[in-house]
């Protein structure tokens, strides 16, 4: 899953309450200008139709990036946008159903927490497994365990060659050691959507996670 | 869209909350014995996978009854279950997407205030649609205007041939006349849900809707 694993290295995903007013594609748009290299839409309070106006709305303020667009949970929704990726939870359509439903051409994440969560994603039709929560984070406080560095270490150990991304309370303090644990890339909610300059705070931990990588290549 | 029609003479619209602890497939079971027609499951708390096992189960429970089950709001959810029908508001997907995602195979329907939007769904590709709120009902303490009989008989002289449901606070008291006024059937949600004997409720809804398509039959 090459080209997977380069769109994860700073994967952006929207928190509109965060974002504090601003337009979520002016964040999203400065994210990537930092070096964010995917983003994904997260609406928990939105409508279906107005979701989908969301998603096409960052959709056009994409074209021509190479950044992918990935749509939470609503697999009609990134259908009917035609999104680049879906991302489903564990409380979210199955992997195998998701998969069948968008087909092969669509990218497809799954949070997981553990490696057989993660060995069952990927044998469902995942291009990639999060791993979250790695720290503990109040954008989600129903997750109680945080899975920390030794699980995503634990992940990357029992499946070597997976596209691996890790979630939960990153930021430009952390990502380095995330990376260097065994992620391949980052997902960021508040980190980014809650500063006040997008596109500082995106090259910041972006440099970071080419760090963890640096790291992880010269042992 | 005679069969359409045939499904929606009394359409139970479930509600977890209002089955006050019992099995939904129990209460459901016992409604499509006094005569429900057509089952829409609704669940606008649960996450899509649990969503989608209980339209499994449902659908089970259905299997060999002739009434199709539909799946409100989630068409991947009612794609992935393989449910006779979708129904989606006005804040749902729209339906010219809805049917797109679901084929020609699939049932859908859509909610409706005026005979403008009644007309633009059946345009875009609604099997029926669902005239909403005849009047107000604490099931949907948002909608703040209520189309009455009135709203039924617009809809219907505009819409001569349409398959024309009518949904909101409608019980074996005013089921007659709210079919009398034009709709095909009525959608029912406390009247049933809550009732301590859903087959009875449903028994009684169902004959003051064959009492009121007579009253149509020879004015």
């Amino acid at each position: 899953m090459s080209r997977c694993c380069d769109v994860l290295r700073l994967y952006l995903v929207t928190d509109r309450e965060l974002a504090g007013g601003r337009p979520l594609a002016e964040v999203v748009e400065r994210a990537v200008r930092g070096g964010a290299t995917a983003v994904q839409l997260r609406e928990k309070a939105l409508g279906a139709g107005r979701f989908l106006a969301e998603v096409a709305e960052l959709k056009r303020s994409l074209a021509g990036t190479g950044v992918p667009l990935f749509v939470n949970d609503r697999v009609d929704v990134a259908l009917a946008a035609g999104a680049d990726g879906v991302h489903v939870g564990q409380d979210d359509l199955p992997a195998a159903e998701a998969r069948r439903l968008v087909g092969p051409g669509v990218l497809l994440g799954v949070s997981v927490a553990t490696p057989e969560e993660a060995r069952r994603a990927l044998a469902d039709g995942a291009d990639y497994v999060s791993v979250s929560p790695v720290f503990l984070t109040p954008t989600k406080p129903d997750a109680e365990v945080a899975v920390g560095l030794e699980g995503v270490a634990r992940i990357r150990k029992a499946l070597p060659d997976a596209a691996v991304l890790a979630i939960g309370g990153i930021d430009a303090r952390n990502a380095r050691a995330v990376v260097a644990a065994g992620a391949d890339g980052v997902a960021v909610v508040s980190a980014i959507m809650s500063s006040p300059d997008p596109q500082a705070a995106a090259a910041a931990i972006r440099d970071e996670v080419e760090a963890g990588l640096e790291l992880r290549r010269s042992p």
